[in-house]
């Protein structure tokens, strides 16, 4: 089974890789951009089948390491 | 409107962060982790409300910035 976690920055937390974006964005002619933010993608495959244990576990995998979550928020995504 | 694009790693690109999330989730007693890829996710907040010509305009950021298209894959989901 597969897993996709968003990790995101939390509103407010200050994203400076978003901010390069949005002025590069600018400089390359593009002035419709009122917000940029980067955030993590990560893929995972995993042995477990079962959706809902599947799930806990990637939960756990991103209280303990894949997201700070004091400036990250996180969502799972599962795909079969 | 708001635009998020996922970079992802095309297949077959070695991926140095995904290996170090596999191994840092193996130590932590994460066994059924088969293979952990990381990828960017940028959210675009648009001045654009046309949903097509939102998507033609970050399909051209995502070539000309955002996703190196040589060892890169990436997708692109609008939100009204």
């Amino acid at each position: 089974m597969k897993a996709r976690v968003h990790v995101t920055l939390k509103p407010g937390v200050l994203d400076p890789q978003g901010k390069a974006i949005e002025h590069a964005l600018d400089t390359l002619g593009f002035s419709g951009v009122e917000e940029a933010r980067q955030g993590k993608l990560i893929e995972l495959d995993l042995a477990e089948s079962d959706p809902e244990r599947a799930r806990a576990q990637v939960e756990e995998m991103c209280r303990k390491l894949l997201a700070n979550t004091v400036i990250e928020n996180y969502a799972i995504e599962l795909e079969a």
